[in-house]
């Protein structure tokens, strides 16, 4: 894309009614679940899940407008409960003042070299910042091709106390109910598998004792 | 084998000083922890292990006496430290009297049918028997091609508390010292991955309070 071409698909998703700067809450018109992915990438995965489920609200993370603009592209109906976020999942806490119910992390980048791991979405570091997105109770879906991550995945959410409700080892060949991103699309017809959790955390309330004191 | 050299087998197995009955207190001449192996199969593990590390006591647990046997012919020098029992897993406490640091399950039965999760290794009627054997923490490594199994064992060992300190999707690749079983050497020269992991669980002591009234 020539500089000019850039500079305005830039202008073009920064004016997007549906790419906003921030998840206040009166992002969506109404209380439903907000289910957050970070790494959306080109959005089939979420544009599929809003899509499918009406009653959820979803933002969809990026940090690179070019990718977002992509998924814009992808858009060929309304769907007033889905809203794009050009951000770095670092600094989530800046722009999302409502709480979500569940976070996807789709296909991130493993960051093979161990000198890299604290890059990694799955990270304790992460689980910190995604923690104070949730209220009673912790969600997070993962879905890799790649294995090293996912063993990262699974030795890192559980030393934080995460618990594995659902786990495969081949995701497109379970019954777990699937929405396939462009990566996993890929993968798929080269003969891959899809490795998959839902793990789960309640967080820790304050004692009932506080409560009576308050 | 013909019938009479079956029983004359069994004779075998049955007076072999190092096939026991139980483990009890005096089963091993030193206080060196106890590793137990489920399911060892013809003990290329167990074997290998005990060669391997001599200042840990061996014990292999083993349903089929025809398949001990097979054990005992590639016993090729004198392990003290190894002891085979004939035995089923659902009944350990009746010959366990002694506490065990960890527990290896190495290419147990998949058990695929839903209706048979019962009688997988990992399910949960299962881990409430291993817990006796354990002291302060138990420790349970598992080593699978199966990945139904592998999934379903993470789930069933998360849920019931255990953490997951070391997982590999693809032991033979990794850092991870292993002793190969004979399961493995097959599986690998057919180009499959195996699947690992080593979880622990700090298991309840008695409460402080309870230590000063006694």
């Amino acid at each position: 894309m020539r500089q000019r071409n850039v500079r305005k698909a830039i202008e073009k998703v920064n004016n997007h009614p549906w790419v906003v700067d921030s998840i206040t809450d009166d992002a969506f018109p109404n209380e439903n679940p907000v289910v957050l992915e970070i790494g959306m990438g080109k959005g089939d995965f979420i544009i599929g899940m809003a899509k499918a489920n009406p009653d959820v609200n979803y933002v969809g993370l990026e940090r690179y407008q070019k990718i977002i603009i992509r998924a814009l592209e992808k858009l060929d109906e309304e769907l007033p409960n889905l809203r794009f976020i050009c951000h770095d999942a670092e600094y989530l806490f800046e722009i999302f003042d409502v709480k979500i119910e569940s976070l996807w992390l789709n296909h991130s980048d493993p960051w093979p070299k161990k000198r890299h791991a604290k890059r990694r979405l799955t990270h304790q570091n992460f689980l910190k910042i995604y923690e104070q997105l949730f209220e009673e109770e912790a969600n997070i879906y993962l879905k890799t091709d790649n294995k090293d991550l996912f063993a990262y995945s699974l030795e890192s959410l559980s030393e934080y106390g995460y618990v594995f409700n659902k786990v495969s080892l081949d995701l497109n060949n379970s019954d777990i109910p699937n929405v396939q991103t462009e990566f996993e699309k890929k993968f798929i017809s080269q003969g891959e598998t899809i490795n998959y959790f839902h793990a789960s955390k309640k967080l820790i309330k304050k004692p009932w004792l506080f409560d009576i004191i308050i």
